[in-house]
């Protein structure tokens, strides 16, 4: 064992010596950060500088109590989304078709192109949406981008999502598929990704992997993830209300996780998978960006996984907040973002 | 070339399409932020807490004007840093001795115990302080905990100062170690790193070994660096007043850089490297903090690398302000982030 490797695995003995927090400590004041205004990055793409620049989302302090209110708010806004989607899949030479793999719903999303080296590989895509957002054809986008972009055949996971299903409903389909596709291909030729609560996901499959003994896959990509809903990670304050999508943990996104998490304990691995072991895992690609509320929620993955010794890559994009790197595929970052994550699953599928 | 190395080249093709920047659009309003409150992380060591918590640098608003009055003000600095190294050097188990290289004065920086491995290995170490501060025995630190966390032997550049030499005197001084360590040496074997102005400086060194047709070395570190000092990148305006140690672009360290430019264009790749075409760099690692006022500094050089095919690996810590990774070398922190340096080194010198 080499002495940079021995350094990695002394500091997580040491950290984990120090696992009490202090915050009750008088003497660790918080710090009083005036009242300021950001002007638009002027060092990123047009397109991305319009993203940044538009207002915080609206209805982000809108938190629905039911699974049934959660689902009506999200089936008037996939209405919206879907509208999109046949423009982005006829622009990127994508087919997408529903379908059930044992007894789970999908989306098969099929690029017009897929090169000799990508044939025999596949991708499960599990989207975002903080456990009740884009249900159905609306939670194809990232998978079509993809699919289009990086010219791999994905299956998108449709998981059930409250009121149809609460913790750990869509981690159960997730691993349903999860299991279908690893019996019918070589493990080593599969990656999982997804972004947000699917970011979190991808985490969550790998822990629910280890736990039933299952093969892990080839490579990972957790964009962005949901890693921890306790309110944990400096990001949460330091970038609450300069993220303009997620804006702030007491928003829209942490409440309707707490309606899916049904009274479950928040902290549990499975819905804050930062707190997992893993040890394991197959190399990852993390990604996130300057103003995310997520940042700090997914740096910490990424030290979790060197901790654990796991080949770990981390992309911070200027200026974006959440998940704004899979807006909108004709944007250059757009391209980079998903450039990275396709060099990375070539690098590591079939290995 | 694969898919994923084609994305990111017409990404960066499609960057520079859109160089001009529109921050003179009415409709690219501005981010209003209130003011707020940031508690101290809970998720670092009880040490890191401390150092987050401390109250922002002692005048950092202090903006002196000549090359004099920031000499009186780093010898003045220095007597307190030099103070605290000798009980650092007996616990790193480190020997640090004065010489002249080609003129050129450094430190020869020297762990008690090499591993075999490292035996035929150096690094070249370049210190930090905004090109100002820290001269002396007082840029040692950062080459201290190398040589003792890392086990390699390093050699830190002494390198002028204003009012002793202005631009290019800095960069003038590393390369003429640079030179003659790589004549000395298979230059596959040789590490360059630095932080903060340390870190622009390591970036520096490449872009004019470049111009000079020199070889590069087997890897570089280059810690949060100043790779803009044009007031360009998010986090000057994110992160300004949360980070503890620079606190705000219009403190201290960049006033510093201007005397040290003496009429300069800040613009120069030589002073500001990440506008510099990095094809052909070495692999390197970049390490910053989610409070750093250059997080944006660092992620935009860790793109462009990625942009211009190299390889590179970004860790960004947890709650950090600038370089607090490199504050206190009993802190666990501390020892990750040497332990991910020393990693880098021992996976990419010698081949």
């Amino acid at each position: 064992m080499h002495v940079g490797k021995l350094l990695v695995v002394a500091s997580l003995a040491m950290t984990g010596s120090y696992s009490v927090a202090q915050s009750g400590d008088a003497t660790l004041a918080p710090r009083q950060v005036p009242a300021k205004s950001l002007p638009v990055p002027t060092d990123v793409s047009p397109g991305m500088q319009a993203i940044i620049a538009a207002p915080l989302r609206a209805g982000w302090d809108v938190l629905w109590k039911t699974g049934e209110e959660w689902r009506a708010a999200a089936d008037a806004a996939a209405a919206t989304a879907i509208a999109t989607l046949p423009a982005m899949r006829e622009r990127l030479h994508v087919t997408v078709k529903p379908a059930v793999m044992d007894g789970v719903r999908v989306y098969v999303v099929t690029p017009d192109v897929i090169p000799p080296e990508h044939r025999d590989k596949l991708l499960i895509h599990v989207h975002g949406g903080c456990y009740e957002l884009s249900p159905g054809e609306a939670g194809t986008s990232e998978a079509i981008m993809m699919a289009g972009l990086g010219h791999y055949k994905v299956i998108s996971v449709d998981y059930r999502m409250p009121p149809e299903a609460y913790f750990p409903g869509a981690l159960d389909d997730a691993m349903t598929v999860y299991q279908s596709v690893m019996k019918a291909n070589n493990p080593k030729n599969v990656g999982v990704f997804g972004t947000s609560a699917g970011g979190a996901l991808v985490l969550e499959m790998m822990l629910r992997a280890k736990q039933l003994g299952l093969k892990m896959p080839g490579a990972i990509s957790s964009g962005t993830p949901m890693s921890d809903v306790t309110k944990t990670g400096d990001s949460f304050y330091t970038n609450e209300l300069v993220d303009n999508v997620l804006v702030s943990r007491d928003g829209f996104c942490d409440a309707a996780t707490v309606v899916y998490a049904h009274g479950h304990d928040l902290k549990d691995p499975l819905l804050s998978p930062v707190y997992g072991d893993m040890h394991g895992f197959p190399p990852a690609i993390l990604s996130t960006g300057t103003r995310d509320l997520l940042l700090s929620n997914t740096v910490r993955v990424h030290r979790k996984l060197r901790e654990a010794g796991v080949e770990a890559e981390l992309e911070v994009y200027e200026g974006q907040s959440h998940a704004q790197y899979s807006r909108d595929d004709r944007l250059p970052e757009t391209r980079e973002a998903f450039g990275e994550i396709t060099g990375f699953f070539e690098k590591h599928l079939g290995h």
